[in-house]
């Protein structure tokens, strides 16, 4: 278990890989994000997008997916109040490889609540290409080691 | 159709209501955020949330349905680049009745693009109890209405 102690500015943690399909692609997007260009690949293929695009949100929940199993589940993760800024620089496609990372931007003891520390960091996720498809500067709670 | 040209500074629209249930809570997490707190419900009644929350990436995807159907689908929307300030400042909890709105904060013609605006936003979704669960500042590109 990583507790807050742990973790140190400029550290670059690897966070493994995915892939999505173009039925995750529609199922995802018909329960939340039922737009044209995610739902309905012929209406996608005339878009801008010239193709079925993940829905943002799916992209972001890919990356979740390996923030938690690379890095979250073995670190005393107390949650997220929120995400400074967050970008789809690029879409997400059928079929698409998907390679995660982690930068530890800042860590500071809360001053409120001794038990945790706040952690700034900027995830990265990357295609095959290596083009980022999607960049998010968040803030995490992460508990302290408790003491012997 | 609603055009990049319809929309407002100020202008606030009503978004529509929706729930979640204790298996919905589930099933996203399991997929997108295998976190304790959000899969397990006795791991989770022992953690600082006292009880099973929703992955915040899953309020994200209940939002953006509300966003999609109670205002994209009827306007000319282009997607996202990003999102400049995403916050979940209570957690949602199965069974929770949401409800969501959006608040027009800028609008300009796109420099580079003459078929589309730029949209700034603030979308909100608030619980029952009226306490807000998401608040999420976005751009979006909206396309302008063709020349007759």
């Amino acid at each position: 278990m990583r507790y807050f102690d742990d973790l140190s500015v400029g550290e670059t943690i690897a966070l493994g890989r995915t892939s999505v399909s173009e039925d995750e692609i529609l199922a995802f997007a018909r329960d939340f994000d039922p737009q044209p260009f995610h739902i309905d690949p012929e209406a996608a293929a005339a878009s801008i997008y010239g193709g079925l695009i993940a829905s943002g949100w799916h992209t972001c929940g890919l990356y979740m997916r390996l923030l938690a199993t690379g890095f979250l589940n073995d670190t005393a993760s107390l949650g997220s109040p929120g995400i400074d800024e967050l970008r789809w620089p690029r879409p997400v496609r059928p079929g698409d490889e998907l390679t995660g990372r982690l930068e530890i931007l800042e860590v500071r003891a809360s001053a409120s609540r001794p038990d945790r520390g706040i952690v700034k960091s900027r995830g990265v996720m990357t295609n095959a290409a290596g083009d980022e498809v999607l960049t998010c500067v968040a803030t995490n709670f992460v508990g302290r080691e408790p003491e012997a």
